[in-house]
Order: C-alpha cells, then sequence, then structure tokens
C-alpha cells in the first residue's frame, strides 16, 4: 500500500464524497475483478456514514456487487482523467481486458474484500445494504461505509487541502461526453454571521 | 424573470447536476416558502430525469416538499456563497425571518407552484416521487424533472461554460463548516482512445 495513504475516522468519511466527485467503483467476485466509473454517486448519511451510487444494468460491476454484497467508492484524480473516462466507456463484457488497458493497478487492503484502485485520493470501502425495489427500479444501491482511507497528501486531519496539493491530485467532475471539471478554488462563508 | 434565463431541455437536464454541485432546495405548502442547502443530492436518472436528495426531518422543507409533493433544486453560484451556507444552517422553525437575513430573493414560474431562488446558474423544477420508505428509513427523497433553466451565460446549448464565465457564477461544492470549493479548470478526456 501507498506510504501516503492513512485511514480516515469513519465520523469524517462523508467527506470524502462531499464535493461531488465523479468517483470509481470497484468490486470483485469469484476472482473477477472490475472497475466503473460513476458520476452518479452521493452521501447519504453521516453516522454510521452510507452513501448511495447508482448502477445502470448494463454493467458487469453490478453482478459483482449484488453478488459480492461488498464495493469500494474511489475518488479519482486529475492525473486519471483519462482512466476515469476509459472504465467508464468500456464494459468488461465486450473487453476482457478493460482494466489493463484503461492502466487500472489494483490493491488490497486486509479485512476487505473488494479491490481498491490504486493512485485515487480517497476510498470507502462500502458493505450494500440491500434495498431490492431500489436496486430494480431505480439501479439506485445503498451502501454503509465500513473503512475509509486518503492519500494524506491532499486530504488529512479531516480536511481536503485541495488548494494546498499538487494539481494533479484535485478530483474530477463529470458533464458529459469527454467533458470534466477540475475541483477548483477554497472559498470560506462566514460562520459566525 | 430575468433575461439571463433560458428553458433546457428535459433530456440534457442532468447536466445542470452531473458535476455534483452543493444545491438550494426551495418549496411552498398553504403560504410558507422555504429554501434550504443540500450537499446530498444527484442525478438518478437520464429520461425522463430524476434525482435524489436527502432532507433531514428537522427541517423545515421537508413538511413543505412532502405537503405539495413538488420543489425546485437550484444550483447557487460562487457568488451566493454566504447566502448558500446561511439557508443551510438556519432554520425558519427558529427564524421566521430566514430567507429575508439570508438575502434570498424568490420568483415564479408559470405552471410551477415551488418557488425559484433568484441569481442561480440553473433550476429543475421537481415532482415528488412517492417512496415513503426511502423518506422515513434513509431522508431519501426522489423527484421527477418536470423543467429545467439554466442563466445562458454559463449554461447554454447543453453544456456548462464555467470556464469562459464570470467566476462568480462558478458552481459550490460544499464539504463542512464554513468550507467550500468553486468548480475549477475544464478538462477533456480523449474520446477516440
Amino acid at each position: 500500500m501507498d506510504t501516503h495513504i492513512a485511514p480516515v475516522t469513519l465520523e469524517k468519511a462523508y467527506r470524502l464524497i462531499n464535493h461531488g466527485p465523479t468517483v470509481l467503483v470497484s468490486a470483485t467476485h469469484q476472482g473477477v475483478d472490475n472497475v466503473m466509473a460513476a458520476a452518479w454517486c452521493c452521501a447519504l448519511d453521516f453516522a454510521p456514514p452510507k452513501l448511495t451510487v447508482v448502477i445502470d444494468k448494463a454493467t458487469r460491476t453490478r453482478e459483482l456487487v449484488e453478488k459480492s454484497a461488498s464495493f469500494v467508492i474511489q475518488v479519482p484524480t486529475v492525473a486519471q482523467l483519462q482512466l476515469t473516462h476509459d472504465v467508464g466507456t468500456s464494459s468488461l463484457l465486450q473487453e476482457a481486458d478493460k482494466l489493463e488497458r484503461a492502466g487500472v493497478e489494483l490493491f488490497h487492503i486486509d479485512g476487505y474484500d473488494a479491490p481498491f484502485v490504486a493512485g485515487c485520493s480517497a476510498w470507502l470501502a462500502c458493505r450494500l445494504i440491500p434495498e431490492p425495489h431500489n436496486q430494480t427500479t431505480y439501479d439506485l444501491f445503498i451502501g454503509e461505509v465500513t473503512g475509509a482511507w486518503s492519500d494524506t497528501r491532499v486530504f488529512k486531519d479531516g480536511h481536503w487541502h485541495f488548494e494546498d496539493a499538487s494539481p494533479e491530485l484535485g478530483s474530477l467532475h463529470y458533464i458529459a461526453g469527454g467533458h470534466f471539471y477540475a475541483i477548483g478554488a477554497a472559498l470560506e462563508a462566514d460562520t459566525d454571521k
């Protein structure tokens, strides 16, 4: 595991995705690993931390999530722009070497089944909370976050530090086609008002 | 209505929130208007466009949404940083003049019940799709988008143009406390790869 990676307390885990980044979803089942991009992932609760993610019926990842009941949500970086686009547009169902072609490197953390994507800025290991109606009707999956980690060069002590980190560590915010935006400037509202 | 506001086709409406901005939720019932901030709002489907938004039981807005079955999701701008923070931290239950104090100006669009917040960059009028289990268990509300509009100075012809617009029109991405980030630089992945 990269020396920059450190655990994030579960009570601060929601902050890893609170700013609405496009994420990568990874899962494994019976020896098959997969990773897809998802722009539609969102925090759902603070304690225990939960999140939602929309996973289309056409994806191979969906079957892995449903069968293993676990997945990892990770926050890719500006340096992973092309990787994020590529795992979001190709499918393991058509391309058996999808992950290799996209340059995805996986690693594992003891105690967690699903694989983690190297080079991201944050990782949230999730246990699927089965909600068949949501899954069938809306492709909506709910996960409880059971472990969280960050690259301490950009998220440390419960806070993102995009403004002090390399721009390559910024988060990606997908629109459509090949169009993304990076996260931008830090702004502070007056909290004493 | 501001002369910069123009309708967005429903098939492109998801793009207004695809990059994960913090939004404002507005609703009205029996003469009571309210507006709250929500970082946990996410696209759910393309056609018809749907979205999810988490609305805590402690908010006054929740009751207005439940009773009127309609609400507006709007994308506030960097110029509305303090307004967004203020409507997210004060409650109409404690402060009857909440909206006035936060500087919220409302306007209406014919055919839609819920009020719209002036000065935002995008608006999505939604009809509540009742899902009592999600609402009760997760504070999770699903809306079908029935109308969408944008400020054409920053979203036009189905695309955001943050890179060419005034930085004051950028979207806000909330973390915690008074900390936000603005949307940043445009990035293009290679789509021919």
